[in-house]
């Protein structure tokens, strides 16, 4: 068997079969495929596509390139989140506690944020003293122990999609559906669970502009994750305004405990709440989303899932302070500097893409992957898409750091053009678009 | 500028501008645009083309990513061929010295054969002594002296080709019609000649099959030769049978003899002459194409073109008394067994492909890059195209040393397979279907 061959077939648009898609994904590892021919099979398959066929057997070569976790030691149902990624996205921080208070032991492993977008690793570790970078045998006990546990990768898990990933990075590759559902589908089932949730994000902040895009994705992932016996639902979600009132990673952990504590905003807890339904709905402890519904709802009134917030903090080596008193516990920016509304009327959107770009000048994201992050940067916002306001009003107040006060000027105007004020106010709808 | 950007922009269907493109070929070379970048990008580019602008600007940079070799102090017209490559094709050693006693001066960088075509070094240096790896000031004074010159490829020449051509061949991105334009004419273009002729061929046995690839690849390369001041004239010849009686380096060169004494094969003849016509057209030193064949005619009949080949042999440490007795002179192979028709009958065709598979399994050509070549071994075909035959006469000697005589049973299948006998004997036709 010969990569060349592979490849010419793929460009030429045919289909491979799996012990040769085995064949070349172990080649990542032996360096019998070397980065040059596979950069050449992800343009063929951006191209050509692959069928559902071909994309489960690349997700299990890949899963299989490293260990596949075993959580069956744990009693009850396994079940982990994950988002394609948006501005102000926190609700793994909301959805895991709420789960893991229900019933459900959340096994998550995450990643870091790059470009517009933030990570949960990013936001885990503005709480002083939490560490992410634990080992398979601290992740499976904080999991029994904690009912959750929320890691960054190691680098026994999927190490095939880790050179493919900077790879096709590289090479503007990463836009292609099998390829996102290959990279996304092998490291979430190497962490041992029984089924998955997708919030797959549509709109201006999110990868997935177009909502056809976005089911595209969806229904590649919900099949290919049948194919391989592994139940995934996916809700596809809107991402035109920032999700909640704060981007940035401090401040994001602090509008967590507000949601944990039953105060956060009203487009936050449903897209959190409705994830961890389906959680729960999956893992067997809910019949129904109602009963599910009211089963999260319970465990915020009755503090259930804050206490497991603080638990798995604690276990993580976190100051678990931060559930009682976050603006104390968590860093804060030395300037708060406001935007203020340059009319009146009500604010009829936030484009979600200029706000993620401009909390990433002010420090709080990455424009490189090597790029450090300053923990209590970012954004918050006072008013938010619905409200009334007058000129001179503060819509949003910009947190940052003397290393970035440069950006200030450039922040406010990306702000301006973010924000859109109309003489009527938006119709309100719901964030979940739809479910698969 | 990130190399990133513009694979993106090429896999979008976009241009790239000629700046963007120096930038990408003077990466190869610094390291900044490594190898599985390049990948990506020719993919992209097998994919969505691109526009003779562009294609010029690729073959630009190319050309100046290494020597380009100035011959302005040679007197007269320098001009030069290159074929696509087929198999039995040894016009080179034949239109060569040809032009070169027709007043046109033949500076010829070639390569060797993969596959199932051979290559003009390979079948050179099957003469005793006969040495193509001169350096660039061997190449000047010969090219001087004898009005014809034919080494290979230097570090000097075009050294982005070398990389790329590696990278193609191991992706799958060889047949790209602007990136085989830049990667010849880069080439061609850096051995200080004023014009080129390309010979493509066309038919079962070139790489370019079909008459309409054949068409775009000739097309391409006379627009883009055209583009950067380099007259580029092409004939498109047909390469369905081998070309002449032989295939095989030794057996080739005897051949190339016989031709240039005037006891060549018809159809090998009319594509040397032909291919040498326009090039002393092209030089200026005949002013049309029959005064151009009468030319080259008379210098095989006056050997003054033998005299031309005797002297560049001997000029490149060869043995010239190939020129007398090339059997005598050049290596023979142990063994020659006949290939017999059948049947009666004419001979309706044979196939250049599986010919050239079957010289290849005897040790005529290279599999691989790294095999290395039996210059003695190949086939003699006795009968030709055209030709009646009884059942049981010989229409072919296949000619093999111990090393390879395994592979002689097969070798007469594939001939068998290769060769159609029927009732009538087919149209006779001319090889040369189209001038662009």
């Amino acid at each position: 068997m010969r990569a060349v061959d592979l490849i010419r077939r793929k460009r030429d648009g045919g289909a491979l079969a799996a012990d040769e898609i085995r064949f070349l994904v172990g080649g990542i590892a032996t360096g019998e495929v070397p980065d040059y021919q596979w950069s050449a099979l992800t343009m063929a398959i951006l191209w050509r596509g692959m069928t559902p066929r071909e994309t489960a057997a690349l997700v299990d070569a890949m899963l299989h390139s490293g260990t596949v976790i075993d959580l069956g030691d744990i009693p009850g149902p396994k079940v982990d989140k994950h988002s394609t990624g948006g501005v102000g996205d926190k609700t793994s921080l909301i959805l895991a506690p709420i789960a893991a208070a229900c019933g459900v032991t959340v096994p998550m492993v995450s990643g870091r944020g790059l470009g517009h977008t933030g990570g949960t690793l990013d936001k885990l570790e503005s709480i002083p003293g939490f560490r992410v970078d634990l080992d398979l045998a601290a992740y499976r006990r904080i999991a029994r122990e904690c009912g959750l546990v929320l890691i960054g990768q190691t680098a026994e898990i999927a190490p095939a999609d880790r050179v493919l990933y900077a790879l096709r990075d590289a090479t503007a590759t990463v836009e292609s559906i099998p390829l996102i559902t290959a990279s996304i589908l092998s490291k979430k089932l190497a962490e041992g669970i029984d089924a998955l949730v997708l919030d797959v994000k549509t709109g201006d902040g999110a990868f997935m502009a177009t909502r056809e895009d976005a089911r595209a994705l969806a229904e590649s992932m919900t099949r290919i994750g049948r194919e391989l016996g592994k139940p995934v639902h996916a809700l596809i979600t809107a991402m035109d305004a920032p999700l909640g009132r704060t981007v940035g990673n401090a401040l994001e952990v602090r509008e967590s405990v507000e949601c944990l504590r039953g105060e956060g905003p009203a487009d936050l807890m449903e897209v959190s709440l409705e994830l961890a339904a389906e959680m729960l709905v999956m893992g067997g402890v809910a019949a129904t989303r109602d009963e599910a519904l009211e089963k999260g709802r319970r465990s915020i009134a009755d503090g259930s899932a804050l206490e497991r917030f603080r638990k798995v903090v604690a276990a993580q080596g976190g100051d678990p302070r931060v559930c009682d008193d976050p603006d104390m516990v968590l860093p804060r920016a030395a300037r708060v500097e406001p935007f203020r509304a340059g009319r009146a009327g009500f604010i009829a959107g936030i484009r979600a893409w200029p706000v993620g770009q401009a909390s990433m000048l002010l420090g709080a994201g990455r424009a490189r992957v090597d790029s450090t992050i300053d923990p209590a940067a970012g954004i918050v916002f006072v008013k938010t898409v619905g409200d009334e306001v007058r000129a001179g009003d503060v819509i949003a107040e910009v947190h940052v750091n003397p290393g970035h006060a440069a950006a200030v000027g450039e922040t406010l105007a990306m702000l301006a053009d973010a924000t859109a004020i109309a003489a009527a106010p938006p119709p309100k709808r719901s964030l979940i678009l739809e479910r698969l």
